[in-house]
């Protein structure tokens, strides 16, 4: 199979997801759907991070294998396709951890620990000094994802700009240490000159979809959470408890930061029902109930194709694994390629090699 | 070439040095002397860490590549055989970096941070807060260096010594959370069902052998080193030089923490010949300038089958590749089984590999 490779009008493109658990709406519009219109234009490449899943679940790697297959259903469900995309599994590229290591060397210990994403994610998690080293080389395996393939954008939520800015350092840094590029260099002139080209953030339409809690960032962990993957039944229910905060169907309803209108925007393709639903609403003219009921039918159009397209997969799981598999081979042929330059510049290029994963057929 | 391997009545050895520059005597009794004695009888990978070096010299990588290959000539040159022994170089062995990362998931910042070899090189280097997070990652990539090998002993100098308990730790940590041993089980059981077994630190016969200086322990960073690679003349200058504290040849010369003695208790194979000196010495009857003079001949007719030896491998650079190339690719053969036993523990076999490095003919 040939993929198209990176040109100056397409872009190398790398994103992905931590698998712990099935992804839910706020990654289908945080993410996944930019992806659908990148992989017609860009190169791209989406990575499983399963090394970074054993930060908070080392003692669940048997759930983390799972839920790398899931993910990998969710995004060919989704319609990534793996023709036009590189789909593949984060522990099985070597390359990455290796270059983990080398731009470790290159990261002030006191720039990580500043990074407000890690100390957000301290206090949210509510570690205090519980964590393992391994939480702290989770952004710096970050850096290693992203330069392994030499990406020009990364479509993140917000939540991972900090991430992003630090990778972008390190790219610098790099490229000063080792290929002698001026420090004062511009992006242009470090893709230009040096190993790493630096990367750009890119952040989807919707940057936070809120849960049916009407609280939070929609979040597996926080039960309030509208998979892909869910039944139509499923969805039915689970928008029947979107918390609105509006205690009758008589009463003004406010819009604004309600997650049931929220999705309405988002996944509602009819415009005119919305805004005509959205006055009615304010007005007190209609319930919280028809609104959610018709939200419920928005979502399963939208989710219907998916399940049935999962569904397939589910029956055929060595076509699942076919696509991790040669979506892996290529990664690694382009992470081989990235880790023998950087070794270059550094002058650790003491011998060429060549990685090559196989398919347990079963 | 085949090596045998390792048996119940041949331990697997694993030790090795961090290029920052040629050996000196204090590496060769405090482990080189064990290495020429362990490879008759011992399965020995010895690793030159090259990365490691990157902790203190992330700016100097073509320095470190230049170390590598003198390390490699001071063991050739030591007596080192590569048809016993494997000598390789841990940036072109990837399951190092791979199991570093899964390592650092189980072992906790806070145990890492109180290791006490990493507090006493924060405070001796003067790092304060300004060190890289590659530094921290020192330990933990040495844990891989040691179980990549199933290592079931290592030969270490005493300041190792926390490092190996760490590394007994994480063996067992892993050995517990994926294969189902006991947590109180003993070494002999990690052995028998764990994938990694519990090493043990080897301390060399001297454990600290002192600098030139008389205060020190010998260490090039400290300019108090005789290297292995010294000439005559640098052998004897240096020997002149040695601080003993001593006034005047007919004081009465104090033999215990002096340097001159450590070095003729160590290395003048004439006990008569030493004790008749300490005592001449004790009483005021012999000068510093005859027992160093005396020091000088003996520390060469040691070093000078070494110089030959070393003359010969700096002619000819592709036989030190050579036996570089045949290491490493022994090396990556049992670190890449070991990896694999390792991810199939933790539900991470997706795909079996092949990691072949090849030689750069000139």
């Amino acid at each position: 199979m040939t993929h198209p490779a990176a040109t100056p009008s397409r872009l190398r493109v790398l994103t992905g997801d931590t698998p712990t658990g099935r992804l839910h709406l706020g990654h289908y519009v945080g993410s996944i759907e930019n992806r659908l219109a990148f992989q017609d234009v860009h190169d791209c490449f989406f990575i499983i991070a399963n090394t970074h899943a054993l930060t908070t679940r080392a003692q669940q790697s048997e759930a983390v294998r799972q839920d790398v297959l899931q993910i990998a259903i969710d995004y060919l469900a989704a319609g990534i396709d793996p023709k036009k995309s590189t789909i593949f599994i984060q522990s099985e590229v070597p390359a990455i951890a290796e270059l983990t290591w080398y731009f470790a060397m290159l990261l002030g210990y006191g720039r990580l620990m500043r990074n407000p994403t890690v100390k957000d994610e301290i206090v949210m998690k509510g570690l205090g000094e519980n964590y393992s080293f391994g939480f702290l080389m989770y952004p710096v395996g970050q850096i290693a994802d992203i330069l392994a393939f030499c990406a020009d954008a990364v479509p993140v939520g917000e939540d991972q700009v900090p991430h992003i800015e630090m990778t972008r350092e390190i790219a610098r840094r790099f490229n000063v240490t080792y290929c002698g590029v001026d420090s004062q260099a511009d992006d242009a002139a470090h893709a230009e000159a040096g190993v790493f080209p630096v990367p750009q953030a890119m952040v989807g339409r919707v940057a936070k979809l809120m849960g049916t809690d009407g609280k939070n960032k929609m979040s597996k962990s926080l039960d309030n959470a509208i998979f892909l993957s869910d039944s139509a039944k499923e969805v039915k229910k689970k928008c029947s408890r979107i918390f609105t905060g509006r205690m009758s169907a008589t009463d003004p309803g406010v819009v604004e930061g309600n997650p049931l209108w929220q999705y309405h925007d988002v996944f509602n393709p009819d415009r005119a029902e919305i805004d005509d639903m959205k006055q009615r609403y304010r007005a007190g003219k209609v319930g919280d109930g028809d609104c959610k009921k018709r939200l419920a039918e928005v979502l399963n159009t939208f989710l219907e194709p998916m399940r049935q397209r999962r569904a397939e997969l589910e029956a055929d799981p060595d076509r699942v694994m076919e696509v991790l598999y040669e979506g892996t081979s290529r990664a690694n042929a382009v992470a081989e390629q990235t880790l023998w330059r950087a070794k270059q510049a550094m002058g650790f290029d003491f011998f060429p090699r060549r990685v090559q994963v196989q398919i347990k057929r079963t």
